[in-house]
């Protein structure tokens, strides 16, 4: 059956920052959508075409798999891969101008990681073995028992289910982070916060860009991408957002926001410190730069003192604070919300309204009765006490471990930090030799919207022992002066060139 | 305190077909955003200002008590009302080009109905005495108790929650309305469903328009008006869509796609015929539109023979298929799904992904657990044998009461109807009088977004008794007869006009 598809004109952009996976498949989808590839037609074997183009045969077969898993290909044991039938009209369908760049595989979320991976340092989410279940049963049953029920299954308010609602104002006001001219609104957990505020901001207007930090989490950066925002990059370091670049980034953009996220940035995992704080805050009054305060992980501090939240120093309204239970209960639950002056909540709320009418009520009560019972404090404590000797043996084993001129943040807190691997190393080509070892991890150029952060990669060590933590970090170690070592053999080959 | 505000000088479209009071409220913030009213002004009373511009009393309080709770203003009991401090700063920093007038009011979700409405005809929404809260009771402690309760709890798939997903795609085969070649993904309900799919197919490119049945559910006619997607209004009557004017539409204006909901339309209740699904599949396919067909309500068929859904005709792969349970079970957990071509859905996915990340997992494990059961089964039965009754009602109060000249649409099942006044009536200006009766409706103009459907008003009467919906429908008769007497006696006071 079927022809055989040639590739083999495929080309690479290699200063993209796009992993060649991603570029392969989508080069291999446009074939299929422009009607170049017909329905039933059969690739040739990863081996072949990874000759052909010059890839490492790992790359051509997570494209492949890329591709099967969104149905566009079909994978026959023995027999190959082929063009799904069916795959092209639908293409043709679907807005050929929608910017599939600006949308991101399905790397972190959800998908089982590749079989062979038993050290997974890519996943940033909690440990499943630390999940408080007992508690969490006790109490899910209580609301269910409870007269409440009836109110939860009945449509509710596009604001929020209203005890939970309250509770939160009422804590937040205790804490000093809210005002009386602020309210509250509860989203789908803190992503769909990010999204609802883009979409507000940028609606029809993208003449004033955002400004983020750089490295920045890919999803937050999607969001941004997707609305249409142009984006200045605000560096990131040991302090967290550089205060000074973003004054600079202020005075050359005007950005119309600023997304800071002062605790445990992800993917740094370092936080902003109290004079950048206070700064930044200034520098927003100041500009009429509007903060939005993306604290989703503040409470998982190990160690170290907690520092003051931008909506708390903030005495001219200008920020926007984003919290979320995901990180620090239930991730599955999906229950975040965004505090702010009363006119931008009530315009996001419209919004919310006609994305999904309002969030699920039921994990909203449960939250609720878990975070009221105090079995919340008692868990966060726990996951304190554990994620300290998470981070320890994180910290520990890059020092032992790394290749010399290797560097990496040292968090206080939070479920990531960032390593960088000494030049000439790129982050993207270690890791199909760490996943041969059974690790793996996100390389750094997935943290930013342009060619950066080559060199960088994201160690996740929420979900794992320390033993796990140390053992991954000591393959990584290993597959990076594999790598190394590779690269030295083969410039000893070939003329010596500058390194871009 | 505060001067008093001047509002004299605010004109209102009558042919705009948005609501009085709406316009009200947006000329009030309009002057507010532009620093035409400060923080701390007085409002003038609602009598007061009723009278300097020509309104009804209850349409300026409308306005303000739209606006005091989004926080614009703040009313003081015994003093008036009031703008808000920090009102304007925040409006000007939120962009000024968003197109408000394409974000609904909070009028149907959540917000309770005004404190005299005893009869509220405006909710759709089910009966909350009628929900089968033990059997909810008992199957979500099942879930919470059984081993998946880990699974629920971590962070899950963009796709949606495996054994639910697995469940609806085998049903839904095993009904012949899913192919080989189709997926599905969960959503946030079906309202997300239409947001991501206008999202998709009007990213960047509102080249080709989308055609919409009219009258048709506001929270449908806002998703694709915030997409950007300029609209065809295709008349709906009593057979459901008219496939000639559908016809006439793709051949003017080749929309990308159509929406149409076969079952028990909202606001029309009624079905489109055997005939007209297969003409509308037949004109589809010849076109390349994509049919989205949104059937939330098809299991709500209270007499007559069930019709095969448009994705069950469709042979060429041509019809996305909206469903949710939010109709036929508990509304306040939020899912519904999609099932369409597996490329599609997964391009949705990734969409949902930069959205939500997914949807709350523990509802769709509790709602996976009622269907199994064969208690949603049980449930559907009795809500079909209790909706009959309401439909009777509705159905024979309408021949009994209404004023000669009025008409209205007769469904088979659904939660609501329409019901047409004669001329010269105009629903919104009757709705006051039913107000004053204790009586609520939604007025036609709220279902298009062109000025159409001034004598039509939708009735929901599905959360009430078929005594509440006798007793709501002669009410609604009376103030229409006021109305028209009012008129009447109006017009012979004038000089005869031709009525527009």
């Amino acid at each position: 059956m079927g022809r055989l598809a040639d590739l083999s004109q495929i080309t690479f952009d290699t200063e993209s920052g796009v992993p060649l996976y991603r570029q392969l498949a989508d080069s291999i989808r446009a074939l299929i959508e422009h009607g170049r590839l017909q329905g039933g037609q059969r690739l040739p074997a990863t081996r072949e075409l990874a000759t052909q183009l010059g890839l490492n045969r790992a790359t051509v077969s997570a494209a492949y798999n890329m591709l099967e898993e969104s149905g566009v290909l079909q994978g026959h044991v023995g027999r190959g891969s082929f063009v799904a039938k069916g795959a092209a009209a639908l293409a043709e369908a679907v807005n050929p101008g929608l910017d599939w760049e600006a949308i991101l595989p399905a790397l972190e979320f959800g998908s089982a990681p590749a079989a062979n991976i038993e050290i997974n340092l890519a996943s940033s989410r909690p440990a499943a073995a630390n999940f408080p279940l007992a508690a969490f049963r006790r109490l899910a049953k209580e609301v269910i028992d409870s007269p409440e029920a009836e109110t939860i299954l009945q449509l509710g308010s596009p604001h929020g289910y209203g005890p939970l609602r309250r509770y939160l104002m009422d804590q937040a006001a205790a804490e000093g982070v809210a005002r009386p001219s602020d309210d509250l609104l509860m989203t789908n957990g803190c992503q769909q916060a990010l999204d609802l505020i883009a979409r507000l901001f940028f609606a029809g207007d993208a003449a004033r860009p955002v400004a983020l930090e750089s490295p920045v989490y890919h999803g937050l950066l999607r969001v941004f991408a997707r609305a249409g925002a142009s984006m200045i990059p605000v560096p990131v370091d040991q302090d967290g957002m550089d205060a000074e670049a973003l004054e600079a980034a202020i005075a050359r953009g005007n950005p119309r926001l600023a997304v800071v996220t002062p605790s445990f940035q992800n993917p740094m995992g370092t936080t902003l410190s109290l004079e950048r704080r206070k700064r930044i805050v200034e520098l927003a009054q100041r500009s009429g730069t509007v903060l939005i305060e993306n604290d989703i992980y503040s409470e998982l501090r190990y160690r170290g003192p907690a520092l003051p939240t931008l909506k708390e120093l903030d005495k001219a309204g200008n920020v926007i604070l984003l919290r979320s239970y995901s990180k620090v209960s239930f991730p599955g639950l999906r229950v975040g919300w965004v505090i702010g002056p009363r006119p931008l909540i009530a315009r996001l709320a419209e919004s919310k309204q006609i994305c999904d009418l309002h969030s699920d009520q039921l994990s909203q009560a449960v939250l609720l009765r878990f975070a009221q019972s105090g079995e919340l404090a008692k868990h966060l404590q726990q996951t304190r006490v554990a994620g300290l000797r998470r981070l320890e043996a994180a910290l520990s084993a890059c020092e032992k471990y790394l290749p010399k001129g290797s560097s990496f943040t040292r968090p206080d807190g939070g479920m990531c930090y960032w390593i960088e691997l000494p030049a000439p190393l790129n982050a993207e080509n270690v890791l199909p030799r760490a996943e041969k070892r059974g690790v793996s991890y996100l390389p750094g150029t997935l943290f930013s919207n342009r060619p950066a952060h080559r060199r960088g990669l994201r160690v996740s060590f929420g979900g794992l022992t320390p033993e796990q933590i140390t053992r991954g970090i000591k393959l990584i170690a290993e597959a990076a002066m594999e790598e190394l070592g590779m690269l030295n053999a083969h410039s000893r080959l070939e003329p010596v060139a500058a390194i871009v």
